[in-house]
């Protein structure tokens, strides 16, 4: 891994000016050579598959595991998105002259060499080496082992193309080995790697958080709320809530908290009750929610709690700002959303609520990559440094100062 | 500490959408209250002046533990520059609407809780709780044992001047004793503080970076070189290199490495030795460096060495190239400067040499908030996470996504 480590800093260097044009052909290129090893990738996925099922792997899994053409399609329309996209390398975000004359501009630079650590989908492998070569940075990939076939033809085809579009050897690197260790050494490759990105399982998260010695960027839990206000719209509310929670329960920006202001609660709470029973879901009401509708009281646990399945609680509050105090307290700072025709409480709440994305009258659901036009994301950061929310090429990238004197020196 | 860290996380909730006027009227009346009180400040200060002088600190260390009316007219300078910017909090950095009518904005919002742990320096106390309180930001401020008592005044008068500007107790937080223990609670109060920055010595950087669980950005060392191009003007280079390394050697944006360019360096070595010897500089040279000028020989170490000294390593090198291959091997990614009246050559060391700035013509002592017209700074960072260079107002807020819909639901 030194070797690799060191070839992926030295090969950072020279990515730090490359063309826009000359990124933007190896991501064709890409594109191209997925399209045409179809068959390829499909068999050897097909191993990966079989030991799988071997294996014992849940049929979720397997279904994360699976490149058809179906998934295949998908990576190449992610990689033609990210080309498509304004290359964030070179912009200039500030530029001013001093008294003295001195000229300085702040101008948005690759970060350099970019490790991600994932679990068990494939297609991973391909959006997040697009989304670093897009940025300029090398890319040292880690996934799962259950993956290990998949990611190591995807990788060779990824070579290939980037060879063709004469781009240095080691832009893009997948870890061909899937020993634990691995993942250590990258944690801690400090000097050698500038970022790493885990997106997995909360175990994982767990890991890299207690080991990393490089700086990370996580994709944490997400305890979203979505807060009916006593302005809100029933119907809208309705609707909104529901599809926060029941659309696809077991992602991270899923509801897992239903607030109810007390004047909406009594027409809100058993039309919405009656609803969901169809979809399965359960509710778990604090005191005050059992007096409007028949259901399992919640623990205290449940208020931190990120279900990621189709339970819900559910707490009527007095006022906005009960709802707002409890998001803050129990929130993990991923998505919130207030339901309310109210212009003062949607100002209120979008400024106060403390989250990577906050909403008015739209379902948490939307806080993600593809919904927000950055095109493939390499995961949500829950963090607030360097970047929240959706992080796509942009979030990639880090600042650097150029200055143009002539002959200054300081006094 | 776990009461002040409480109150801290709840405060920063009151502080988050405070309008600019009330925030400015705050920094006037911290300037203000600083002014009327020069007296208490300097009859504080003495205490620790005298202490300081029985433990045995040096000069150098009572001279910047020292507030006379000098010292309080620059910080009150401070505050009232940092008055005078604009406020980040509320830019709107991005705002596009979807295909789907939802509307979505990423504004800029404050971090919520600053941890600050520094050491002498009293003005840093007014400095960062003025850039904190600018950005929206409640701080908590840990300075060195030896400026308690100036450190607690301050507190105390900044105290008074946001509770008349009306700005909710807790604030600003001045750590009101200085065991050690305490630093290491700020750094492992995960939830309730959002960012440390250490500012200090290599040991304060270094327990910082080994105990921390917060995130932090570092002030980390300096090791800044000039390279000195064959087609520099030589008149440029003796003022530019002699002025980064003499003029105040003991500081992180002084030049600890010179590079030469093998056809630059007959005319520029033995005028630069000549000149320097006047300052009292040492200079160390690499085997080729020993041809042009008879200087103490450099060992492997002085590569990396931040001597915050009058010494100066001195390297020939064949090409830009190479100078680059140093500085990217080398550097703390702190400050670069190349001198040379060739354009290419400018364009390429700009996008090349990998440092928080670079410069062309102009001494790296330019890297600091002040000359880059920041106002106060809370820092240089030289990593590349969240921000990269002198530290404002600025960089001590993220951004967050703020979405508008009208009954929107994923599909």
């Amino acid at each position: 891994m030194k070797e690799l480590f060191e070839k992926a800093r030295s090969t950072s260097y020279k990515l730090m000016n490359l063309n826009t044009r000359v990124k933007n052909e190896a991501l064709a290129a890409i594109a191209r050579k997925l399209d045409e090893n179809r068959e390829l990738i499909k068999s050897e996925n097909e191993k990966d598959l079989k030991a799988g099922l071997e294996a014992g792997l849940s049929s979720a899994l397997i279904d994360r595991l699976r490149l058809d053409d179906k998934a295949i399609d998908s990576m190449i329309k992610a990689v033609n998105e990210i080309k498509e996209q304004t290359d964030p390398v070179g912009s200039v975000v500030d530029g001013y002259k001093r008294p003295n004359g001195l000229y300085i501009t702040k101008v948005r630079v690759p970060l350099g060499v970019v490790g991600i650590i994932y679990e068990s989908r494939p297609n991973v492998t391909v959006d997040a080496a697009a989304l670093c070569l897009k940025s300029g940075n090398v890319s040292i990939l880690r996934g799962g082992k259950e993956a290990i076939h998949s990611n190591t033809c995807l990788g060779k085809i990824m070579a290939e193309a980037l060879a063709e579009a004469g781009l240095p050897e080691g832009t893009v690197n997948v870890v061909p080995d899937t020993d634990r260790f691995r993942v250590t050494e990258m944690l801690q490759a400090k000097g050698y790697i500038d970022i790493i990105i885990p997106r997995g399982g909360s175990e994982l998260i767990k890991f890299c958080s207690e080991n990393a010695h490089v700086p990370l960027v996580k994709h944490d839990a997400g305890i979203c709320h979505v807060y009916v206000d006593k302005d809100a719209d029933i119907q809208k509310a309705l609707k909104i809530v529901r599809n926060a929670k029941v659309q696809r329960p077991g992602v991270c920006n899923a509801a897992e908290t239903l607030l109810v202001h007390e004047d909406a609660a009594g027409a809100f709470l058993p039309v919405f009750a009656e609803l969901t029973q169809k979809d399965g879901l359960e509710l778990r009401g604090c005191g005050r929610t059992l007096a409007f509708i028949d259901v399992k009281p919640a623990a205290d646990e449940d208020w931190s709690t990120e279900y990621l399945d189709l339970i819900l609680s559910v707490k009527v509050v007095s006022s906005m700002e009960e709802a707002l105090a409890h998001i803050n307290r129990y929130g993990s700072g991923h998505s919130e959303a207030i339901i309310t025709e109210n212009y003062t409480s949607a100002r209120q709440f979008m400024d106060r609520a403390d989250a990577s994305a906050v909403f008015v009258n739209a379902s948490t659901r939307f806080n993600d990559g593809g919904e927000f036009g950055l095109g493939a994301e390499i995961g949500i950061s829950t963090q607030k440094l360097h970047c929240r929310g959706p992080m796509g090429a942009f979030d990639l990238t880090t600042t650097k100062y150029q200055v143009y004197g002539d002959g200054h020196i300081r006094e």
